[in-house]
């Protein structure tokens, strides 16, 4: 439920309305779970708006798959057949994006995340999502695979009505800089603690 | 994604699968927004295995709708007519619970909130749902309207395998000690701050 009310209120010349349906740049981070599971929730409003959601996932292994990719593909087709909310994408690097079937070729995580981050930055570009979720992003960042300059710049001088979410530990800190929300997950609790590893249904 | 390892092997006579097919009692607290939305995005892994969703939201209003809603009805739905995921069912104190329409009466929310809490109990001991979203359900809990140590003691009695995700701010401590994983989300930075008010398809 939203809460709280604005402290401020700015001088920059937009109009309440203009500065509320201002698109975000979200930022998910901290070192307890929740961070990305709270970016597809957020995603799912967005797909009750109708808008186009746009999923790229900077993960290690193709075949790693959460549950929620399921369900997204799943509304991605009632939306194909009903109309009912928007259209969904989902991408993941593992053994190379989607859009780009390398056959044979060795596997280099280095250029499988910058090739992924040249087509985010062409679809931006082309504004062709509403949401963008860029799940696991902060670690090419961290190291050094894709240029974080390069993506402040290209996430802040965005076009149109784009909103994009990025989640991962360890932001770099002009990404936070340049966000305009940033959530921190902290763990209070949790079950490997206790001597319980991660099951299906809860960690993917 | 999982990370890290189980720094203990408990004394407690489970094996390795039992103690990993447990069921867990999550509670996500904390002043930041993403709460929610995370217990939503982990029900979208419940309903991808199958399982059956009970969602019971503890707000004031009955208009108040998020766009989560919409969605897991459609999940719901794709579930019925192609036997994907797992049945859907969303409930929303407001005026009354779905279960009972209560016509003309007066809104008395606390009797509204004790109501809800004595169908979830029952449901509970009848294992209905595998996974139980008790969203906002913290406020209740901290105004008096229903009693924490009832809660808590039917939690942690409760048979079979029945996930339950608890959200609000400030979740009393007897929760918190009686549950499995808890996530605080922080706010480091919020559109709030610099004068942007919610917005759809971010908010709700």
């Amino acid at each position: 439920m939203p809460q709280g009310r604005v402290s401020t209120t700015p001088d920059d010349g937009l109009t309440t309305r203009q500065r509320r349906n201002r698109p975000l740049l979200v930022v998910h981070t901290g070192a307890m779970k929740g961070k990305s599971t709270a970016a597809f929730g957020m995603a799912l409003r967005g797909w009750n708006q109708g808008w186009s959601i746009g999923v790229f996932q900077f993960v290690k292994s193709a075949k790693w798959k959460v549950g929620e990719e399921e369900a997204f593909r799943a509304l991605g087709e009632v939306h194909e057949r009903t109309g009912q909310g928007g259209p969904v994408e989902w991408h993941k690097m593992g053994s190379g994006w989607s859009w780009s079937r390398k056959a044979g070729t060795e596997t280099d995580h280095a250029a499988d995340a910058a090739e992924g981050w040249a087509e985010i930055r062409r679809r931006i570009e082309r504004e062709e999502h509403q949401v963008y979720v860029l799940d696991e992003f902060t670690y090419p960042l961290k190291w050094g695979w894709i240029d974080v300059d390069e993506v402040v710049s290209v996430l802040t001088a965005r076009t149109g009505r784009q909103h994009v979410i990025v989640t991962g530990r360890d932001a770099p800190q002009a990404l936070v800089d340049a966000a305009d929300l940033v959530m921190e997950t902290t763990k209070v609790k949790h079950p490997m603690d206790a001597g319980q590893k991660g099951q299906r249904g809860i960690e993917w």
